[in-house]
């Protein structure tokens, strides 16, 4: 397959370009390189020692004798280019993880917040556009969030792959049913964006027949792959910063420098989780079996295993001897909640999940502890916040708690 | 009060700056005059002939001593205007008018979808953003549309105030309930960003609180109100054009200069109607009702009656001696459906709405016949094109019809 790979660059992204690159598919890499650029901003930088895209991918020829070619592109104003791309490479695929994806950092600022609504909407919309114009039938893939879904329902119904069955009416004795996408309820702007996703995706499988995979993905843990741990040029990045690192490499982080773990409330949170190789088997999964026609998009729930913040804090502690610390909850949510999600889709196309417990421990030695000397323990402590602080006195109604945007999500 | 009104130099947005105007309230316009421009750019004018908007606002102080100030600015591109001005003007309430409006526009070719998509959710975004950023309690009030809903239930199930109340589980013999937004089924590209401001109002309800009145308002008619008619400065735009113009003027504009109307399929499409000068009462009575708190907007159904297509075009016909004709309906849609709109919350606060029945003649002699010279027949059919033509013949699952863009929603 030609498979074009949007935010190849990043996180997800880079590993999961070479994995489709050593299955013998030809990539192409769409990135705009403005995570790096935000990395400058708040002054941070990923633990572990990351390449310019260009050597990242020399080195992978060398390798391999495999290329991978890169277009600096901004996909969200840059729509002509997007489509000229698409029109010269004809890709069979696009697969789109090219948007910004920090929760605190979309709740930072005004700016954060108005940079990952254009970022994120006109990025996504542009790929949407380009595509019906280009008159391809190129199947798209999407990383979504399992945030979407939020996790506040009180009752223990079970996160279904998207869609949900609900009865609306009787009418003269019949029940009125529907197929309606899960109502969805976005904690941060970073989650409404995939809402917003969610609802263009319908629009255009519904009006332009488009095919298009969204993966509600849980929560990314772990830094390298068998592939980019072949050659130090080839490594991942590893973010432990309060704005994109992400609980459990947090929490890795924490233990290796000798900061208590926090947890908030009493960790009955739980929020569901897959290792970086996951993602990349899960997204040549999902290129395998796209959705035989357009008309409503398939949504699978791509996640290995779900897990609460006080086993996790428990677990690291068992592996490092750590103190947790717990810390009242500023958020206003349900001390302990649980999490049943349906996956049986993704899981049907075979494919076996790598568990924490199983490789927690080697990720502290070779990427936590080997690498600790460059962590800046300053960035580690969250500093966006949910809701304004310095509400004025006569606004009553609105949130009183000013929460620390921790990113569990 | 003192109320800024974005897009208050639109068609609905006027008439309605007038009326709040006259009623003692401070009136700031806001506007970048896109519409105009947008008139240009598709070589078309209002069959009415309008008048800058500065002269507008002399006409109306020499009129009436009442001042109505106004600001040139583009609200999705120039967020820190737009704060500066909450900031210095301390409004108690926002009407928000300001989006590009027209279903056939937004479906045009790639520039105008990105530039709708930009605009309206940019836009939208900036002012719920500008509004928290502020620190005060600013009620917004938002114009929707009904179209949000869809037309496509198969069943006839009522339309309700936004939400509705499903089943979705039973678990050990309860029922699990739950309020949901009424899920959105759009039919362009234009009525896409609605449903995409309606995700945003829900999270900024939720998170922060923010008072939200979304108008989910059925299509606008007529032309001029009481207070517009005054003075030919202050008269009201009438489109016309296949993008811009609505389904009963632009079947009063045919009718007047000899155009049989256009009748797609049977007919039997029910739609929802609103006079102008309802519009502008109802966004009265929106401000004096806002909701008591945050957590979720208040959705309207601002609408006064519900017709079938080919009723309407009967009712014309019966006024001029018009021909009509019925045409293959190219829209894959029912022939016929029912259109059952709950809006009991909205007439509960007073208001008597004016009927099409008893005043489209009016609008005939005053505004389409006092014209009808000004009026470029060329620009009266549609042009703007549902799906792309010419498919690919590979694409075999793409909508086969190329559906012309009519404006009747
Ligand atoms: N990391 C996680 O835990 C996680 C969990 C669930 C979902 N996801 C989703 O997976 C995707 C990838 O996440 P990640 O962790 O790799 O993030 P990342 O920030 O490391 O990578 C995103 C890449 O996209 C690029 N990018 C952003 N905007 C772009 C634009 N307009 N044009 C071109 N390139 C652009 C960035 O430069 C970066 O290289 C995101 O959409 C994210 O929401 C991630
Ligand atoms: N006319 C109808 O039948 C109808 C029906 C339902 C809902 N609505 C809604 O009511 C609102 C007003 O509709 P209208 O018919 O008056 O449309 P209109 O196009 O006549 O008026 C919109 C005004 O907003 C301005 N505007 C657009 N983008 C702007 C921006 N970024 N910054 C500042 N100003 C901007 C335009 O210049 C214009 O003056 C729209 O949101 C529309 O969706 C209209």
């Amino acid at each position: 397959m030609k498979l074009i790979i949007v935010g190849g660059d990043g996180f997800c992204g880079w590993p999961t370009s070479l994995h489709l690159s050593n299955l013998g598919h030809e990539v192409i890499i769409v990135d705009d390189f403005s995570r790096r650029r935000i990395d400058k901003e708040l002054n941070v930088q990923s633990l572990t020692p990351i390449f310019e895209l260009s050597e990242r991918i020399e080195a992978w020829f060398e390798l391999t004798g495999n290329v991978i070619r890169y277009v600096e592109m901004d996909i969200s104003t840059k729509f002509d280019d997007l489509l000229n791309l698409l029109e010269e490479e004809k890709p069979d695929s696009i697969v789109h993880f090219g948007e910004q994806r920090a929760a605190p950092y979309s709740m930072k600022c005004t700016s954060t917040k108005n940079y990952t609504i254009s970022n994120n909407i006109c990025g996504t919309h542009n790929i949407l556009n380009a595509i019906v114009e280009s008159q391809r039938d190129i199947h798209l893939v999407h990383l979504g969030t399992m945030g979407v879904y939020g996790y506040g329902h009180e009752e223990p119904i079970p996160i279904p792959e998207g869609y949900l069955d609900v009865k609306i009416d009787t009418i003269d004795g019949r029940e009125i049913t529907d197929s309606i996408v899960y109502p969805a309820n976005p904690g941060s702007i970073y989650h409404m964006t995939k809402t917003m996703d969610s609802q263009m995706f319908q629009y255009y499988a519904k009006n332009d027949k488009l095919r298009i995979t969204d993966l509600h993905q849980g929560i990314v843990w772990g830094t390298q792959t068998e592939l980019s741990s072949q050659d130090e040029r080839l490594i991942n990045r590893f973010d432990y910063d309060g704005d994109y690192g992400t609980v459990l490499n947090r929490f890795l982080m924490q233990a290796t420098v000798g900061f208590p773990l926090t947890v908030h409330g009493t960790g009955g949170q739980t929020r569901a989780f897959i290792h970086i190789s996951d993602t990349c088997k899960c997204i040549e999964q999902a290129l395998i079996h796209p959705p035989t026609s357009g008309d409503r998009p398939l949504i699978l729930n791509q996640m290995a295993e779900t897990q609460t913040l006080s086993d996790l804090a428990k677990l690291v502690q068992s592996l490092t001897n750590c103190e947790i610390s717990y810390l009242p909850n500023p958020r206003s949510e349900a001390e302990r909640n649980d999490l049943n999600v349906r996956n049986d889709l993704l899981r049907s196309f075979g494919w076996e999940p790598t568990l924490i417990k199983d490789s927690l421990l080697q990720e502290i030695t070779e990427i936590t502890r080997h690498y600790s000397d460059r962590a800046d323990h300053s960035k580690i402590p969250c500093v966006s916040y949910w809701t304004k602080n310095n509400e004025p006195a006569d606004v009553s109604h609105r949130a009183e708690n000013n929460e620390v945007a921790e990113t569990i999500s």
